[in-house]
């Protein structure tokens, strides 16, 4: 089909939607790291895991090598009320941008959570409620997340307790009116309500919380509470594995035209929008089929890929979740108080860790303040190339970022190396 | 095509999109009444309303006859980054409700702005960038109108000066910044930068405000500021006719699938997605061709079709309008400070006035607070017939109402049979 016949959102019909996930660690050489007991340093067995995460979910996240993995058909029909996402040619960018590239996002907040993160909520709900289980516990930062798996929660009658970073719970109050809406219980962490949260907020009075807390209160609750269980909607393989039906989508409608794409970008806080919407190309690469520059771009308040170290590390504050071997800051590592309250977590997928080790992709930091400013200068040139990047959802529940921005409140606070130094000098000393 | 085989969303290609706007006036027996000039009491004739609107909108304004009005092709163009939108079938619903019924609706919110607001804010915005103005003056409710011509001003470069209805300037905090970023200028109204904003305020002090006040008010900047026109979101002849592209995108999606509405419902503030939705099943029901049972929903809290009079009146606070036969409840009626900020419009469409008085359409007003609980509950059964509702955008702005919701705080405040009556005495003495 020629180039001037794209539309300008290419949609499948729900016929042409993936009914298998990808799982990219298949085709990986170098597997990524398995998750260690902290005890014993030992790799996790799925028994140690399965009083954390549901009996399903645990063999995904330790299966390294099946390729597809069916969605279970029930996932598929909810799937349908808000997927095939568009896949959309940024028409009008491309011309106010006056650039020769080709833009293509894929967008993926037109469901009533907003995000992409629904993708991962429903499956991991619904293995949860194929378990027979009560509820379940998460930490969520943003609140997109926490949003997300209200919502599927509530479609299969699951009890729902949410953890949520301090600094979003007050900057974004009408999230937690949406969680409350859905049905769950939203407390703001660190809290008192658990016995790691009280040792944080002795430890750092006054924080306004990270991903890291909210991960260690959520596990404690899950473990201490008979018939639930803990699930978290990044850094995880499993939900690389659920999110990559972006990719899949996003690989099929630019086939569908012939399209090949020479970037794909994707913003990273744990991973799983990147995760998700690299997978296919990423296995194409992998298996040597093609080539493609692959970019992730995280907030430079908390680059874990591009100022932190590959190394074990916890994956929460708490220090009572498994090891897991990433780019990390440090668990100690809380990052400053400013809007992206979602992406303030240290450490990063083990998947991606392990190919950005591995040289399969780039990795760039961005100032959120630079990230408006280029928003509203949308002024400079593009490459004659074709690129595809992920929109991973919408910014109505960040207005008070943009308000801060207008009034000129809008502050990075990045790093120091003295600081990362500090953090990272506390990693455990392991592998 | 067999009834199991109806996808959960019915998306047009952007090629069957519609090239015309359907104008239902055309097909009606009774015309709507004219606008009348309330100095004179005569009929407003194009060279009167030109200070007002701009050129061609007024046009389309006084055009009865014209069935089909081509659709530009610069505002095709904008349309198709967020058009066609999808029909959803709304199966989950269905299940939950366990109703035999088959619904259907149209959801207009997935685009920047949020709402279906925009395919008429991008007509308005063109025309008046065509004519070769400076800027557009408005006002706006929820916030929805507002937002849609922000991000529309700011596609064609053209200033934008938005008058915001106070009790939603001050729950909607978030709006104003979205339309901030849209660059436009934001004032909550009544205000003290018009005549007629400190004559209101004067007459009403500590008034939370409402459309009819921000209207005056905009109408007045429009008109004192060389190279400005003002822009209405509802109510008017010409928005109807924009927003037929909803219903004609609803008609072509049911066609495709051979389906037949028995009922299509949509909720009414001054009639703008209402007249889009119903637009072609209207015409096909004015020309004898099928019947359908069109249903109106309006608030409790200012229910013009349910218990207004069919009348001339003003369509501003401050008297300053032209004269609209419509149902209205007084020009002085101002709702009380509920959350439903966008539908504190004490009139209605002329049109959907006259197709209402002419006993083509039904229509009910329902307690913002019921609506929730109905929401909550869903368990109502449903009849065994099609039935087809406009979504009009998200609820992502609107969070304080559910804030309130879930704290007990929300309340209606529903207008006496005294208070209606003492409002519509004070309607002028005209036709």
């Amino acid at each position: 089909m020629s180039e001037n016949k794209i539309p300008y959102k290419i949609y499948l019909s729900e016929d042409e939607m993936p009914k298998a996930w990808y799982n990219m660690r298949a085709d990986m050489k170098n597997k990524p790291a398995p998750l260690l007991n902290p005890g014993t340093g030992k790799p996790l067995t799925a028994e140690e895991l399965s009083p954390i995460f549901c009996e399903e979910l645990v063999k995904q996240e330790l299966d390294d090598n099946t390729a597809f993995i069916e969605i279970p058909e029930e996932i598929r029909n909810f799937y349908k009320m808000y997927r095939p996402s568009p896949l959309v040619r940024a028409y009008c960018l491309e011309e106010k941008l006056q650039t020769p590239a080709k833009i293509y996002y894929k967008f993926e907040g037109n469901n009533t959570s907003g995000s992409h993160k629904l993708n991962s909520a429903i499956a991991q709900a619904y293995y949860a409620k194929k378990q027979g289980l009560k509820g379940v516990t998460t930490e969520t930062g943003a609140g997109q997340w926490g949003t997300a798996l209200s919502m599927a929660c509530s479609y299969f009658d699951l009890d729902c307790k949410v953890y949520m970073v301090k600094v979003s719970y007050e900057q974004k109050p009408f999230r937690r009116e949406v969680m409350r809406t859905y049905g769950a219980t939203v407390t703001p962490s660190p809290s008192e309500t658990t016995e790691v949260g009280k040792k944080i907020l002795a430890a750092h009075p006054g924080t306004t919380g990270s991903l890291g807390c909210a991960i260690s209160e959520a596990v404690e609750v899950a473990t201490k509470n008979p018939g639930y269980r803990y699930v978290l909607g990044s850094v995880l393989n499993q939900v690389l594995l659920h999110q990559s039906v972006i990719g899949l989508e996003t690989k099929a409608a630019l086939d569908k035209y012939g399209i090949k794409p020479d970037i794909v970008i994707g913003c990273a806080g744990g991973g799983s929008n990147l995760g998700g919407l690299i997978a296919p190309f990423m296995g194409e690469k992998l298996r040597g089929e093609a080539d493609y520059r692959i970019i992730a771009v995280e907030p430079a308040s908390c680059p874990s890929f591009t100022r932190g170290k590959f190394a074990y590390d916890f994956c929460d504050t708490g220090m009572i979740c498994p090891l897991a071997k990433m780019y990390t800051l440090g668990s100690d590592f809380i990052p400053s108080a400013n809007h992206a309250g979602g992406l303030r977590f240290h450490g990063m997928s083990t998947t991606l860790s392990q190919l950005y080790h591995d040289g399969y992709m780039e990795a760039r930091s961005v100032e959120q303040t630079s990230v408006f400013d280029e928003a509203l200068k949308c002024k400079e040139t593009g490459e004659e190339k074709t690129i595809v990047f992920g929109l991973t959802g919408t910014g109505y529940f960040d207005l008070v970022a943009y308000q801060k921005f207008h009034d000129g409140e809008m502050t990075d606070e990045i790093p120091t190396d003295e600081q990362i130094a500090e953090a990272l000098a506390k990693l455990p000393q392991i592998g």
